[in-house]
């Protein structure tokens, strides 16, 4: 399996080439892939990769598991490990399971991009459209969830205000180079600066992706994103969370059933050359939105507004 | 006049050396010196060196107009500009500047004294305080503002969650190392964790400095506050703002009256090795929060509600 290394963007596209079981969990869980929807299709191929690996169904399941466990709050994950594993019926046919993965991976550029078509409804002439963290063709195996809206609403020439997206810069580092390779206007702004934008009438709608969406309609996504949502609420902005089905996650009744994951708070440290100085410091990797907050789910099968319809 | 150079820290701590008016004005305007008090006592000196260089009347003033211009928001510069020019009546006498620049420097280690005193009573045993941007011994001629609340409060054994203020970073490179250097329990936060610390109930209070307080309250400060006060509202958190008198601007009637600086974006692209890419960007270093958000003003004088008692 071959991977843009995202850790090395915008300055080297360097590849990474994954051929064990192992390499695929160390890649998903140091962020060199990343993106809900992209986890989802690189964990579908790291499967192909147990079936070939494995010599027994005990050592298939234990290579599995691992990559389940690569990261927790991604539902997209898990998603794509169990309908893995549901086509595999258990046994790890590496055929059966080449083609699952692809299917996988061919419906998730589709779902991209009906999710484009759905969002662009909402985004009117020259708009000011507020994201944070990276959604795009390096999130997903498409155009993207958020920025497929920006994809397709091309035409209406909106400006998209990326937040920088501390502490991993995914909005710095990743949004704003996928905007221009779209030749879409971008403007980078600090998380800080939100606020003053959004007072200042240069917003007129935010979308963002989502890493899990509660049956309530809670939605885990990218730290900062609560903090978004609450200061667009204060000015009247309407706040859209933009995912594919396989991100709606009936399992969990409301935002306190997802896992956050607290990353190495080395994260924060290290950017800004202050390691090793006994520094203290958190780095909770997402927050969660409630429901109150959101305007909208812009899905790959319309706008949705929980109670959300059955999925499968 | 001998400074610490901020831009080093905390790397190195390096002196820096003005001997004209010139290399003061850089130094305000390049942050090698920084906080709204410490440039108020910076230009007091300034004018010192300006009575010492201009030969004619005429010389003088336009040097101490350059000073007076060197930033435009904090008002503490106007304010110790002012003062001096009113002390010497006009007339460039370097022996009456150095008297009044020393009161000047000796009544802002005083006034921050006093306002420790003042927000001391307002925390409780444990608390968990968060602030924004540097306050302390750094941004003023004495323990600081915001900060001399934290070391007041010191016996109170708080923990002090200092933002990491993008885009110059002045909570993580300046505001822990204070800490540290006072011996107070300090945890470095990204802005955008923010919002998930206040809704964890982590924080009992806010509390952060100001570069000019118009009459009816609303307040500029470091470009972040405005955001960090509204999401302390919408989780029920007091949120405060400690300050001299000498901070209150009785000219200013309103937010809209304070003159809002816009700096280099090189300075929010340069920290990410992002600069030279072509990525436009904007960076408005301060923002104004509206004064219903703010729940009192911890002063010298004691704790303020608008309208403001007058002062002089």
């Amino acid at each position: 399996m071959r991977l843009l290394d995202q850790r090395a963007l915008p300055e080297r596209e360097r590849t990474l080439v994954c051929r064990r079981v192992a390499q695929v969990v160390d890649a998903i869980r140091t962020l060199a892939v990343r993106g809900a929807p992209l986890i989802g299709v690189t964990a579908a191929y790291g499967v192909v990769l147990a079936a070939q690996e494995a010599r027994t169904r005990a050592q298939f399941e234990r290579l599995v598991g691992r990559i389940r466990a690569s990261r927790p709050t991604a539902v997209n994950l898990a998603w794509a490990v169990d309908r893995m594993t549901s086509a595999l019926g258990g046994a790890p046919d590496e055929a059966v399971a080449l083609r699952e993965a692809r299917a996988i991976h061919r419906e998730d550029a589709d779902l991209c991009e009906r999710i484009g078509e759905t969002g662009a409804r909402l985004v009117g002439r020259g708009a000011g459209i507020m994201t944070i963290c990276n959604t795009g063709a390096l999130a997903t195996a498409g155009i993207g969830t958020a920025f497929a809206v920006f994809v397709k609403a091309r035409a209406k020439r909106p400006t998209i205000y990326a937040l920088e997206t501390r502490p991993r810069l995914q909005g710095a580092r990743l949004t704003l180079w996928e905007l221009r390779k779209a030749r879409l206007n971008g403007v980078l702004v600090c998380d800080s600066a939100a606020a003053t934008l959004l007072r200042d009438g240069r917003i007129d709608l935010v979308i963002t992706g989502a890493d899990r969406i509660a049956a309530n309609g809670d939605t885990a996504n990218k730290i900062g994103t609560y903090a978004l949502a609450v200061l667009a609420r204060a000015h009247g902005v309407p706040f859209y969370v933009a995912a594919p089905y396989s991100t709606f996650d009936r399992r969990a009744r409301t935002g306190s059933d997802i896992p956050i994951e607290e990353r190495d708070p080395e994260e924060v440290l290290r950017p800004l050359g202050l390691s090793g100085r006994g520094i203290r410091t958190m780095n909770p990797a997402f927050d969660v939105t409630p429901a109150r907050l959101v305007a909208g789910y812009i899905t790959d099968r319309g706008l949705w507004r929980p109670p959300f319809p059955r999925t499968g």
